[in-house]
């Protein structure tokens, strides 16, 4: 009972701080979004290939979840575009009160949209609110189709589940119809992308969805001049 | 301070069942293995190749944990081997607790090896002793070569590193050389085994290093005759 009083306890104060991150990010028309996958699903990657479009568009600035180490933030640096290095120091995903000060800089910055790459992980951090608009996830074709039913928490918690690495879908025995009925199972209505890094296929509609929801929360049909 | 007193307090605890565990296995002298990775890695069917090998020589009991459901369990249960499922709801690891009873089950009965499938997480699952005799992880190319500076203790704690799915490795920027001396940068002399669980390639390596193990715990050369 003591561990489930605690956990309860840091959820709630979790989520308290991700309303405040969430107050910010509103109040200066920021949209925010939470990229989550297991490891090597290939989250950075495909941040490298969609960023660039999100960039021509929008003032964009990242926030980058590791254990230790940066370098997938040397990656994204490349990109010019500011990122901002977490280093969990252990803990299996951030949460609010780890990017809440990163938030502030972003907000005080200039910059329309915010980019978080969390944690390596299908697990903990669906269960972490970190003030984002969405959260979109990766699903890699190698990983097996069966992962809906055995991490329903996160495919819930999905705005967009971005199927990745379909170049390879021809060498596993990954059935896409299988995983996005379970995906739906568990969430019915979940939006799909399919995307490869290598060949390119779905970047550009990953990017579209992005600036959908942009436009969505500004009630615009059309983004802003950049600048 | 709070959180890092609660979590000290709980790793003890997990400590002392674990050593519970690891007594209970050792009055039986069956030899325990911690089978852990990210999601994906491809686990279960790794145990599906090795297992069988095993099981001509050995009484195999599997411990299966997941967080929801009994997918992995029922593929298991088709090798006519016993198979306990364990749903952590929710939690993104084993624990000692968790397994007591279970182990209690295989120390009752008839078995030499005992085989625990760990959730698919490349974090928490590091951090939580069993009372195993060694932990055994698997990193697929497909995750990519730089895993180990990312997700260090996992590759600290393994026994053995199988780098699995070595059939796509030309579809993939992965040097195993590269993935191999990372994880030697962090756990100097790792012991490594490539595996392929479509070409077979590595299984009987493999399923002899966990015969070599069991034949160290024992202080014998020869495994014992089954049965």
């Amino acid at each position: 009972m003591h561990l489930i009083d605690v956990q309860t306890g840091l959820l709630a104060n979790n989520d308290a701080v991700a309303a405040e991150n969430r107050a910010m990010l509103a109040q200066r028309g920021i949209y925010a979004v939470n990229v989550m996958s297991a490891p090597g699903a290939g989250k950075t990657s495909l941040l490298e290939k969609v960023l660039p479009l999100l960039a021509a568009k929008y003032r964009v600035a990242v926030i980058e979840g590791d254990i230790v180490g940066s370098a997938d933030a040397e990656r994204l640096q490349k990109l010019q575009l500011p990122v901002e290095q977490i280093n969990t120091g252990g803990a299996c995903h951030l949460d609010a009160r780890m990017v809440h000060h990163a938030v502030h800089e972003v907000v005080h910055g200039p910059a329309d949209v915010l980019v978080i790459e969390n944690v390596g992980n299908l697990v903990c951090p669906a269960e972490f609110d970190l003030g984002e608009d969405d959260a979109l996830m990766l699903l890699s074709v190698t990983e097996g189709h069966d992962k809906p039913k055995k991490y329903p928490l996160m495919f819930r918690r999905a705005g967009l589940l971005v199927v990745n690495k379909v170049d390879l879908l021809a060498m596993t025995d990954f059935s896409v119809e299988e995983a996005v009925q379970a995906a739906r199972d568990v969430h019915p209505g979940l939006e799909v992308v399919r995307t490869s890094c290598r060949t390119g296929e779905g970047i550009a509609d990953v990017a579209a969805w992005v600036e959908g929801r942009i436009a969505a929360k500004r009630g615009l049909g059309a983004p802003p001049a950049r600048g």
